[in-house]
């Protein structure tokens, strides 16, 4: 079994003049069959010593970019037949890996691949939206929390003049670690919570805490795409496993553990995104012991808690977390206020420690006005009405958009929570035909290959009935499906 | 000359499994002279070519990390007699680097040296308050805000339940796309404009997407000290240029231009931080070319711009860049609303498309609530009378302490505008040793070694005459100099 995690490595210093000789030939600073700056020359630039240089020059030689001539010195290496070879067989291995279940990307290809596909897709002004896994702003809270913003600036007269502290305002972080403490029936302080800027800031903070190159990560198969592309960036390998009605196949998980050893595994078990999935409780708990077991640390992204329809979902893993293996995030943008970028980090020592220091690095703190406006806010009877409603509401339209699809034959397992369904597409249609003619009819919606590390799921779709009101929900599924069935009619 | 700057660099698989097995063995997961996985159990392991894991072993091999038996496989080598000779070699190394001005420091050991050291001293809580660099809350226009938050939210009903775009509010960027081009006289789109939260998100950013291990950075000597560590965690080599009433030496900038090709040149030109000095406007121009020159990006921090006392400054940087080589940072947390981190950064294409990717991944978009604060405060009359009585209130600070720094035979250079006098200490003393004392009389201020890339200029001090009313402010800094005189007497 491996040690206790480091959070940062030393890099020797040579391997650093060497890693920035490589990004200086890449850059094409000289040429193939230029003379590189002899030994004592790059010493003097970088003024450090000649060992140094020497070390760094025989790994290029060693990994092929560089060699030497007689004595006369170290010159670039052509672009060699070699090393074709050598791509086309990191091509077949990666082909390879797919088959295997197992991801290995450049994260620049990944990023262009999902990232910009992604936003870009919710970017295109439609009449009919069900790209946007957000909620209809007409369903918000907005008038009550203008009041409680003049009452905040009432209580506060100084606040904008002041900054929050790196880790988040107190009073805050007091509120919330009462406010899980009765949530979750544990012991949680303020010490162990960092307010951040949305879910996706504290994503990224501990990709850059916890994530080195070829680390190996546990996603959820499909997932929430910009998580996939904040690990790419890191160079870690993805390792995806499949979500479904019932959770996971936590033996195979166990089995990715012990060979893969992943730093971490990161998991959205409670009316997941895309799917809707929620992972029943006994594997909660499982999950825990195996983090525990195989040292693999637990991102628990729990943005959508709240919205439950009939009954509430199990409790978070991080409630049978005794080993300090869950880092736990809830972030209250969905339902309360966007505008605010509110979010909760609930983490044990060490780990609170290095995200703090993180995330002073990043931008020193969130905004304290939106922090305060929240603490405010959340804790008033208000809120509870508003969910209350909220809940009816986004409820009437799953069950809306569910009765159309029933009607037409698709199929999909009715979400206990959450904004989206996760639909497939009757046979022989892809997602990505029917997005292309859907966005002529100012339709959209995500096509499913955007959320699977593996890239195929061209099947499936994400319907976000979330972010339009009843009737242009109606309307737009009718004419998706009519869409759908013209299409599925041509191909015949 | 260097072609121009390529962003991100794709690292070759084997190299990413050399720094993957490199991590593992820091960690410990074998020890010396433990058999590693043979070239087929790690290929398997990590699902890639076994060639690939044979290129890795060997560079392995090459840095001694590792030996090789017979053919019965690879070994861990031990931790060798040469290692130690070659730390002590790296020991001197850094020696001469620092007496040739250059620096080059782990990230780490410079983290635990500076961020941690600067934020503590501004953590303490004292009577007289001279460590923060910020604006007394009294002094700024805290009622005024609240009056354009409540009509913030007549004007936006829904704009709590909304995101803002990753590149910020588009109302926001273009009034200040037209208020820069009208105090610059220049031309800049809304979509030259990216809203980061505060100025140390948008630096971390720029880093982000230039520095890589070795990276030359040049900055100011002293300067600020959060971006050196930003710069450090980068793995990049940091060249100090001094900064003195008249500027920079130019020559020695070229010099170093010339000799280490930096990426980037870190300054704070107006009423810097923590001198005050300011850069005159022909080194502007010249500064410009230099960095079109050899090809070096420019981050100019701009802040303290609108704190003048007498005469406005010397326009920017950027006003003079005709090559897209500057990048604009100009926060307004200072001195409109803390509480807000409303910061804009102004640069051209490329670099503004791949600082917006960054800003994406990192947080997906700062706060909309806070930017429609601020375009609302920002372009109203008020912020003009708000910024007229700061001048006079702060340049009253200045003199107040400046009489008794005078008065008690101090050095100091009277800065023109901004928040920080920068006093030399009577001789024989240390700043260190002054603090450490004066904290015993609930008196805090910055010592000059944390603002110094070579950890020296310890007889320096940096004291903010911002945070503290003028009764206070006199009050401290006659006890600061009574104590700096009785520690004087008491070493003769």
């Amino acid at each position: 079994m491996r040690p206790p995690l480091q959070f940062e490595l030393r890099q020797p210093l040579f391997q650093r003049v060497f890693e920035h000789m490589l990004k200086r030939l890449a850059q094409g600073e000289w040429q193939a069959h230029d003379k590189l700056p002899s030994v004592r020359h790059l010493a003097e630039e970088l003024e450090i010593h000649r060992l140094t240089v020497f070390r760094a020059y025989k790994m290029l030689c060693e990994t092929g970019k560089v060699y030497v001539k007689d004595k006369s010195g170290y010159y670039v290496s052509p672009p060699r037949m070699i090393t074709e070879q050598e791509q086309s067989k990191d091509l077949l291995t990666q082909e390879q890996l797919q088959v295997g279940n197992l991801l290995m990307e450049s994260p620049i290809i990944s990023k262009s691949l999902t990232v910009n596909a992604f936003s870009d897709i919710q970017r295109i002004p439609v009449n009919y939206q069900f790209s946007q896994a957000l909620i209809d702003p007409g369903l918000l809270p907005n008038l009550y929390l203008s009041d409680y913003v003049k009452k905040v600036f009432d209580l506060y007269p100084k606040l904008m003049g002041t900054y929050s502290s790196v880790q988040g305002d107190e009073e805050l972080r007091i509120m919330l670690s009462h406010h899980f403490q009765e949530k979750m029936e544990l012991q949680l302080s303020a010490d162990e919570l960092l307010i951040t800027s949305g879910a996706q800031q504290a994503i990224h903070l501990v990709a850059e805490m916890l994530l080195g190159p070829m680390d190996a990560v546990l996603i959820e198969r499909p997932t929430y795409s910009v998580a996939m592309d904040i690990f790419r960036r890191k160079g870690a390998r993805l390792l995806p496993v499949d979500i479904s009605t019932d959770g996971y196949n936590l033996n195979h998980v166990e089995v990715l553990m012990n060979k893969y050893k992943p730093r971490l595994f990161y998991i959205n078990p409670t009316y997941q995104n895309p799917t809707g999935f929620t992972v029943p409780s006994w594997q909660r708990k499982h999950l825990v012991e195996l983090a525990e077991r195989y040292n693999c640390m637990i991102i628990e992204d729990d943005p959508f808690r709240d919205i439950y329809f009939d009954n509430k979902p199990p409790l978070p893993l991080f409630t049978y977390d005794t080993f300090g293996k869950v880092i736990y995030i809830n972030s209250f943008s969905k339902y309360i206020a966007p505008g605010l970028r509110i979010c909760a980090v609930a983490c044990r020592e060490p780990f609170i420690k290095h995200l703090i220091s993180a995330k002073s690095l990043a931008d020193n703190g969130s905004p304290l006005l939106n922090q305060k406006i929240f603490v405010h806010y959340y804790t008033s009877p208000r809120l509870q009405q508003h969910l209350g409603k909220l809940r009816i509401a986004l409820q009437i339209h799953k069950e809306i958009a569910e009765a159309q699809l029933t009607a037409a034959g698709w199929q999909f397992t009715s979400p206990q929570g959450g904004l989206n369904l996760w639909a497939k597409l009757p046979e022989g249609l892809t997602a990505q035909e029917l997005h292309s003619a859907a966005l002529g009819h100012s339709i959209s919606f995500v096509p499913g290959h955007l959320f699977d590390p593996l890239g195929k799921l061209d099947s499936w779709l994400r319907l976000s009935y979330s972010f339009t009101n009843e009737v242009v929900l109606r309307d737009g599924v009718e004419r998706l499906i009519h869409l759908a069935k013209r299409l599925q009619d041509e191909h015949r």
